[in-house]
């Protein structure tokens, strides 16, 4: 099975101008900043993107203007969900096209209570439409947004009608016992399991998971690849509970919008913190008791810890 | 407040080719023959018509045949629902730009535990951008699928910010107090509601209601306008029972499915039983038993009852 990715990957967070309007020339350096930092790849147009609150042709529009700017095409992985099989089709080739190392894939969440089948008859559809045997595509189970799961049984199934496709899958159903299961059934047969939360990525790695993909990630990937790349060591648990302790910091407030507060205050730029609706901002309360917060464990978006280990 | 609609409101089932194209010729027939069993309007594109199974393009697309086919675009209310702010503008401009009666609003239904506020930039960010006197929007509150509501206080909001624009309601909580609640609170100034489900249909005139939008249209147009005509009469009461009985019949089975089947059998056309994934059609069992259960009730697609109520 193919394995484009490892390590940690990061959801990048989508700038948008103060009018509402994607920022395409923050977004190319804000992903050049992440692979500096060590980001094993980018899994731009996620959840933590708010891409589901930007058009296809918005999305698009950000990974054609990352490629021209010479961000290695290998170390992307778009998300391409859509309702739709035809508007997926239509992301995914574009992202293909550009020789993208994967794309990660939402099941369609419009419609709630399909059937397994359902939801497999979309994605093999979606496949076959693409009909590309470059196509490294990673299942996206998030059940709190789509109620709609990618469980253990129907993963099987597509891995086992498209291996050389369907080679990983990100679980950010927060369930750690879900995560376990789809570990115990299909690490050792090479398929890539990527914790959705950087709070499992010791028990995932000690357990056959190939990294994680967080939304953490975008404030903090280099204590995250410490536990990355010393998990066999004595110090991993301790490392382990210092970004669990950074991520349950930000957790207390909305996650998106802090991350883009952060952001805002790390990088000096107060238009980080810009959100599309339904997103709210955090209010100026919330804004600085999250800094305070963060103040308080010593959190400086990795620099110190960065130079600390070199 | 401009009132465009009102009467028995159908959510056109959308007709896909063996392939699973969006066939426009049949689509076209469709319309007229709603239209022509004496439909209020034709709410085309929403969840019974499997419109986020459809890439804004297909719907604009099919749009497009509708107006050049002759269909009367003052009788149609398009479901203009996206996640996107930018989406969302681009389907309504489409809609006003044809000269649509009004649209059907979906609330952004990716992000889960949005706020309301969070809810109400994102329509007042539509309406503003879409920038047109002639849009008449209807909320579609729909939680069971979308999760995100529009609540009591939040619609109200939204009258008072956009009198002249947010005109109406469709509610398919299936929760008749939350029905009754709006009623209380909007029926009065002007404000359209129109139940989900025919089920509400006559308690729903009672209290104010202007018709509803539903579903079992696709099958029943002629039944459902007896009620809604007749509503006054003695007779009120059976005819909301007659009704009552034939939606609570074909809901037994999965809903679009059965629809789309009963469509088949009746206007003897096969390919009307495809849906799109991930949707499934009925099994050949349930579709035997699903028409065996009509013919039971005396279910004959409304002409004998239009017949003899001539």
């Amino acid at each position: 099975m193919p394995q484009p990715f490892a390590g940690v990957l990061v959801p990048v967070l989508t700038p948008f101008t103060p009018a509402g309007e994607p920022d395409a020339g923050r977004f190319v350096s804000f992903c050049r900043f992440l692979l500096d930092q060590g980001a094993g790849g980018l899994a731009i147009f996620g959840t933590t993107s708010e891409a589901n609150s930007m058009a296809g042709s918005e999305r698009m529009a950000l990974l054609d203007r990352l490629i021209a700017a010479g961000i290695p095409a290998a170390k992307l992985m778009p998300g391409t969900g859509a309702c739709s099989i035809t508007e997926a089709t239509t992301l995914i080739r574009h992202a293909v096209g550009h020789g993208c190392g994967g794309v990660l894939m939402l099941p369609p969440f419009y419609y709630k209570g399909m059937t397994e089948q359902g939801v497999y008859d979309f994605v093999a559809a979606v496949i076959e439409r693409v009909g590309s045997a470059a196509l490294r595509m990673y299942l996206y189970h998030i059940p709190p947004q789509t109620m709609i799961p990618f469980g253990v049984e129907l993963v099987g199934r597509l891995i086992k009608a498209y291996p050389d496709t369907v080679v990983g899958l990100k679980d950010s159903s927060g369930d750690w016992n879900n995560t376990k299961a789809l570990l115990d059934a299909y690490a050792s047969g090479g398929f890539a399991i990527f914790p959705g939360s950087e709070t499992f990525l010791l028990d995932g790695l000690r357990n056959g998971a190939v990294g994680c993909i967080t939304a953490s990630g975008n404030v903090n990937v280099p204590g995250i690849r410490e536990v990355y790349e010393n998990w066999q060591t004595p110090q991993a648990d301790q490392l382990q509970a210092d970004i669990t302790r950074a991520r349950m910091t930000i957790q207390k407030y909305p996650m998106v919008p802090a991350l883009k507060r952060i952001v805002a205050h790390f990088h000096h730029d107060p238009d980080w913190a810009v959100v599309r609706p339904p997103m709210e901002r955090l209010s100026e309360a919330q804004s600085a008791a999250l800094l305070a917060d963060l103040e308080k464990i010593g959190f400086t978006l990795g620099e110190c810890r960065r130079e600390a280990a070199e």
